[in-house]
């Protein structure tokens, strides 16, 4: 079953083309469109699109525990117990936006990060697009919340960090493949 | 810094107060929502939330092999290689969502699902959750596919699919997640 389509080929297979475009909404982080689409057999169909400005996300390794963050997620109307993320700023860079972020939730510089992996988080409706980075060789300062912004930090071994999955105490996508990446890291030697 | 709140003090900490809902948007798959909130520090905020019904994933393992879809992503406007998902149809059991989704687009059929974890895709402005199953002891059968659904199957081994998310043709957060949780299950027996 297997084949080697170029990347365009690969891309392009099944393509829904855009008809129309309607803007429903801009807001501060998200916006929402939905486009009219032709399918690969000729009919027409809808699309629902969230456009974010994509983020990042930080493994961050000190003293062999894992540096996590516990905020409220609106959306859920609960706290969540999450790896130090966010948005990435207009034109900033992947690393540099892990870096800020690390620093700004949980006080700590790093001197260098290893990319790890990147995804979308829900490719049937929405563009968001997660780096994902190690971090390690840590130090420790001071937290620099933004003014809105309400969070605490701790951190975890990794035994504490599979049973809070098994809680749903951790139950976002980032924290869980860094999770099990980290498990992997310690298992294999590779990240 | 550890600390053992109740559940019920573990999810309103840092809580934010729902003043007023707006209705952006009402669509065939998500809808939109702008909360007016209270911050803990008393100030107003606003919090753009996309709602969504849910989904089912599933890591299906044959021959040693995982088996994944390849489709057409229209937010990313590209084609993507993940593992077989869908939406959870309204009163349906995950399970059962899981199982129809399997058939549906891979044509096997399974007698047992594993529960391997749960997870929000993107808590910061979305409600969807996936529900990720193991499922091994397939049968092959047909696919069924949507009308309006285009999509081929195939099943790669874990070498593959670990290549595949360097090369980023597997992007998606629960693919990654599902092959992680592979790869660990192979590593030490369990899920």
């Amino acid at each position: 079953m297997s084949h080697k389509p170029s990347k365009e080929e690969f891309n392009k297979r099944f393509e829904e083309i855009t008809v129309e475009t309607e803007q429903i909404f801009k807001g501060k982080i998200i916006s929402l469109q939905v486009d009219k689409v032709k399918l690969p057999n000729g009919k027409m169909s809808a699309r629902e699109i969230v456009k974010h400005p994509g983020a990042v996300a930080v493994l961050a390794i000190y003293e062999d525990k894992m540096i996590v963050v516990e905020q409220y997620r609106k959306p859920l109307e609960k706290n969540q117990i999450e790896i130090p993320a966010g948005k990435l700023d207009p034109g900033e860079e992947p690393e540099e936006a892990a870096l800020r972020e690390l620093k700004e939730e949980t006080g700590f510089d790093c001197s260098s990060l290893q990319h790890i992996n990147s995804f979308y988080t829900s490719p049937g409706f929405a563009d968001e697009k997660i780096v994902l980075f190690l971090a390690e060789d840590l130090t420790r300062g001071e937290m620099k919340l933004d003014e809105d912004e309400f969070l605490s930090c701790e951190s975890i071994t990794l035994e504490q960090a599979l049973e809070y999955i098994k809680e749903e105490k951790i139950s976002d996508a980032k924290t869980i493949t860094a999770i099990y990446a980290w498990q992997i890291y310690k298992l294999t030697g590779k990240i």
